[in-house]
């Protein structure tokens, strides 16, 4: 697999479909006493890295008449009704009752077919391949396929491309679609620092055990990260490229939340602030001199500041 | 006064002092069939650029003991306070009762000693002056000072530095200070919008009588583009540089602020989203190929999205 050349075609791909999100470089921010230079993918459509994930799928496959399927906690759900709807294809999402009510609006106003299925992110996965059995329909998982990794790594393509001034890139991991895309085009150059809660680390289990392995999935940011099992595409770059697990508490989450608010204006979900938690925390503690970047990821809160989808 | 000159000083000045706040393009957003640039200054610190102007003042005076004072609809004051304790000054904040609690929380957050003064921002100020006459304390006007425009100019010239790519810039407008200090950079070498609510318009109402005169305030950006007159130095500036005048309804803004939060995940004030009102509801329309940015200036909206300040 070549995945730098993989990652610079789906870039080239999907231009013009995902919006380029901006750089900021905070000095002496979030009580830390150095500069951290972040990257606001929370501005990318649907409010999520999703979108690239998705756009490159679907533009570099046939899509069938039965169109599109796809499980998620909600941010994939919502990219894929948003990419299937500027490409003119239907779309059928299944999400778990934790995705909660602002990513089931979200896949809503993009005109998707939705059901919201009892239990967990594997129940609704289920769900989505049995649809896939049964119509056609095609099924775009939400983070272990070649063509979501290789979309969500143009986010550290294109940061690159702006400048990216780091040693160390810090990522919050759901099912590794997005770090996974990351580990692939930084393919070593740059640390990278993988940030799991607590309550949700597939990843950490997974490189304790030496595979990927079930883990139970809860707390604040699991509708966003809680995946059952890493993804194995994300499991083997992380082994092959060495980056490093870190965990963080749901407290660290909710304050690391509240300052982006409080310091920078910036409102995401907590799944968006995980990356910043390993930091503010310590869970991460760069070395002196060490240059370090965040990737800030998601702002699908819920209920929305507006009052939407409560 | 050689504006760029003074600008370019204070941009050196108050460098390390406040962000270099990132700048954002958006293809097809908004529902506008054209591309728009965005400069997201409403991450800067306190959530305004109005930091810029106080750090500036701070910077290049001589600040007596007693410290310093200001009458502010609430974002002026915040920035003052931030400024002040970061380079160590007592400082006094009248706000009027419509400055709200979240910009009432950040100017005593920043260890300011806040008087909350019933009526309206010019009894504030009021107030402000017989502090002044009073302890000695340095008056920092919210738009109508140089030190106050030079630092606010600094956005103008920041966003040229970022590889501003734009005919015309657009700006909303309370007293005067960041249009101000946008103008005095600019000097016409782009076009500027002063975008202004139909129902706190100081600038229109001084350009159609000829010099400032007093207007009513009300609406729902009245908090922080409220002010009852239009500072003399923005007036001039916009008399020389030829700025065009338009007004958006309390509506428009609405909406501009809740398709910032939608689309882009910006949570912003009604102040905030202004400019961006101009735009989408047609007060202003450029013409086909005329490349348009749009400056995002205020954040600070009540209650915060974590219900702090309510």
């Amino acid at each position: 697999m070549d995945w730098s050349t993989e990652i610079a075609a789906a870039a080239e791909r999907i231009k013009g479909y995902v919006l380029r999100t901006p750089v900021v470089t905070v000095e002496n921010g979030f009580g830390l006493n150095f500069p951290i230079q972040m990257k606001l993918e929370q501005m990318q459509h649907t409010g999520t890295f999703k979108a690239r994930g998705a756009f490159n799928t679907l533009l570099s496959s046939d899509v069938p008449e039965a169109g599109l399927v796809a499980a998620s906690g909600g941010n994939h759900g919502a990219a894929v009704a948003y990419a299937a709807h500027k490409l003119g294809h239907k779309a059928r999402i299944y999400v778990p009752e934790m995705a909660g009510p602002a990513k089931v609006a979200l896949i809503q106003d993009a005109g998707a077919d939705l059901e919201v299925v009892p239990g967990a992110y594997s129940d609704a996965l289920d769900k989505a391949l049995a649809y896939e059995a049964e119509t056609g329909a095609m099924q775009i998982h939400a983070y272990d396929a070649l063509g979501t990794v290789c979309g969500q790594g143009t986010v550290a393509l294109e940061w690159e491309e702006q400048g990216l001034d780091a040693d160390t890139v810090i990522i919050a991991v759901g099912g590794g679609g997005l770090i996974g895309g990351a580990m692939a085009w930084l393919d070593g150059r740059r640390r990278v620092i993988a940030v799991e809660p607590e309550t949700s680390c597939a990843l950490n289990a997974a490189l304790k055990a030496g595979e990927p392995v079930d883990v139970e999935v809860s707390g604040v940011a699991a509708n966003a990260l809680g995946a059952k099992r890493i993804g194995q595409i994300c499991f083997d770059l992380a082994v092959s490229t060495g980056a490093e697990s870190v965990l963080v508490s749901d407290e660290a989450i909710t304050q690391a939340q509240h300052a982006l608010w409080r310091e920078r204006r910036q409102l995401v979900e907590p799944a968006g602030a995980a990356a910043l938690a390993a930091l503010m925390s310590g869970a991460y503690l760069p070395e002196p001199g060490e240059k370090v970047a965040v990737l800030v990821c998601g702002a699908n809160i819920a209920p929305d500041p507006f009052g939407q989808a409560t």
